[in-house]
């Protein structure tokens, strides 16, 4: 399929994960005595990548952030010529998750971007109050494992048709254990999007959550290839 | 099969769809101490839609759903003329369930069909408090995005037999999404539902749940088939 | 596989339906501040049977439930013969499951059975005050659809392999919509094994999670085969 | 494969379970109002071994607890030889897991190891007040099934490639019942890693999270091959 439709696809998928992750956020979560908390936001960001692995993982592979393609360039499954346009559709598509998400949360009186937006944070903007270095770890060692997920589940050695299930699961369970620290990221094109309508302190602490899943998804992608992969891996060409 | 045995199906699965989610909402969202919350109606909703793909798939197709009958037509997967006979027994299976509800329901000193009995609705009957615009966006792009995951997880290079997991689950997403909002349909047959037993406002406000998810719907098939079909798609005859 | 390797599988099986469930509501659902609440209490159902079904499928076909071996029975799936032996390893496996629950629950200072241990009610023993006439509806009604599910996802036009997924959540969304009826039973050897440990009440309102489920899963078992089944049934015969 | 890249798996499942599943117990439970609760942390457990048994299961066979490595041992699963290496590889993967996550925890002003680090513990240290018998019969019991779900969903005749939902989602059902009584072990390699940490009475208790887990987990492997296996199973050799 030509890259305009898997950027397409890319597009499309990366607005549903922050439309849906972000929204179940910021419209659900501290719903008064019956709201979905912590839990639920978990499933709900799980399930986007869940959803749309089935959905359109047959057109675009389904990376829907840009962590995720740098760890499948560097673990020999994604060619470098496609990086660009795909992160460049994952993030247009992030930024739109989350303006329609603006214009339904807006919808209620007394909404304010003040509240966040389910933006990331560290130290001051941190949930739960955790340091920078407690992010960068916590980043950095999540987006790790994603990306761990990733190729392992994806591997030709693992059963047939299941990796969205392990890889959307996998999504929620980064969650459960790190939206205390920073709101949770792992995705740069997650965190670009509700910034960009906050600002301030938003887009100032938006380079942490590009550094630290990019850098933790890039070392994944060759731990994998060098220990686990079948057999030397070829680079991958563009389909 | 013959129409009849399709639409004996649609008509049960839809019956389940209200029964079980509604019902969930009814009986156990606000349980003292222990209720399940809209985190339990959520998964309530999707596991209907799971549990019947599963169960009557190979039957009906189970669509459960107008606006995802409408999607299927537009989609080219659905053959038209099926279309009426399907949402006659969709939206008769969905007073069933809410009838059924209503019986278990009553069954409690103290209940009245005062509380809203899971009906749908926006600005002054929106369970947050968001105005009609935003219930217009919500329930369009909801259940655009749910139609996307329908054909995208149903689409033949997609692995088999994994849809009925990745539809259950998108509709538990979209309640995680929306609830606060409208109290969540994408389905004008689980509208109409509750709506025929509260009757006054909830009948009044139905119109918007039978506009925005058949228009989002459409939408969805219109543009899943010129993007990302395979390649160009014969209209769907009457099997 | 012979009948004695079978009916081992069921006890065990039925065993851990009633130790999982009965003891995630006794032990964990309102646990101060962290509770699981009735939707933890709903998934833990709901998995002794998902994962049960994929570890002895296989052996015993996985019933764990007098309803729904009576169910098969009428749906022309599973012989008559066979009946009596299952129904008692699954009483028995029951009683075995709540007796083990008896041991650990009671090893905690201020434990007593006077809390219900789980135990099935209706009228001043539903957990939120409902009728009898409205728990006989429950019971039957959700019986029927747990029988409906079962027959079909195993059906032979149905995806093969995920019917366990489809059975053991469709018991989630079950306990998700009547948990406060009657604390959900839909199988008789559920019901039995707390209530011969509480006594008194639990033993006097036990006839209904007798006749309720075994009516609604023979009904569903008649009506999928008269209407649904694929061609005409032969009766089974013993394996 | 090579013994050591098999462990180097081993080591990095089992970090991920103690990371993940101690991680969400840790910082996530217990957050104000929307804190996930023990419904959160037992599907993270759950999930650390679903997510790992797609992505390392065609390498390692995805133990990642000493438990399982020896219940398969003596239902013929695995060979004795490699028994030894892979609990080294567990053990040392738990106590690593135990260490990031101690670098991320202590990232908050007022962490204190006092708070138990989601270490097990019985008697007064079990979480809800459990006697060191309850706790006995609960993690041997727990680990007999747990070694059966194992074992059963594992085995030839059930469906290919849903063994890891199977084996994840029991464990969370494991964790629904049990978090209550021991904080729940089943894994020596999983309390053995927050012990290290916490010192003190975390290791004095520390012996029954070795000795009941391997002991149920041993009879399970027993009792699964001589009842319930195909035929009589010759002992597995090193691969």
């Amino acid at each position: 399929m030509d890259t305009g439709k898997r950027c397409a696809a890319e597009f499309i998928g990366t607005f549903w994960l922050v439309f849906g992750g972000c929204g179940s956020a910021v419209l659900s979560a501290a719903f008064p005595e019956v709201g979905i908390g912590l839990l639920g936001v978990a499933f709900a960001f799980g399930l986007t990548v869940l959803t749309m692995a089935y959905a359109i993982g047959h057109v675009s592979g389904c990376h829907l952030n840009p962590a995720v393609s740098v760890g499948l360039v560097t673990g020999g499954r994604f060619p470098i010529a496609d990086l660009a346009p795909y992160i460049i559709a994952q993030v247009l598509g992030g930024i739109a998750g989350a303006g329609v998400l603006y214009v339904i949360a807006s919808g209620k009186a007394g909404f304010s971007l003040a509240g966040g937006f389910a933006s990331n944070g560290y130290a001051e903007h941190s949930p739960g109050g955790y340091s920078m270095v407690a992010a960068l770890v916590a980043e950095f060692v999540l987006t790790f494992m994603f990306l761990f997920i990733i190729l392992g589940s994806t591997d030709k050695r693992a059963p047939s048709g299941f990796a969205p299930i392990a890889i959307g699961l996998g999504l929620t369970l980064i969650h459960l254990i790190g939206i205390p620290v920073t709101n949770l990221s792992v995705n740069p094109a997650r965190s670009t999007g509700p910034a960009v309508f906050v600002g301030g302190w938003a887009l100032a602490q938006l380079w942490l959550f590009w550094v630290a899943p990019i850098a933790g998804a890039a070392v994944a992608g060759i731990v994998y290839r060098a220990v686990f992969a079948a057999k030397p891996v070829e680079p991958a060409k563009t389909k």
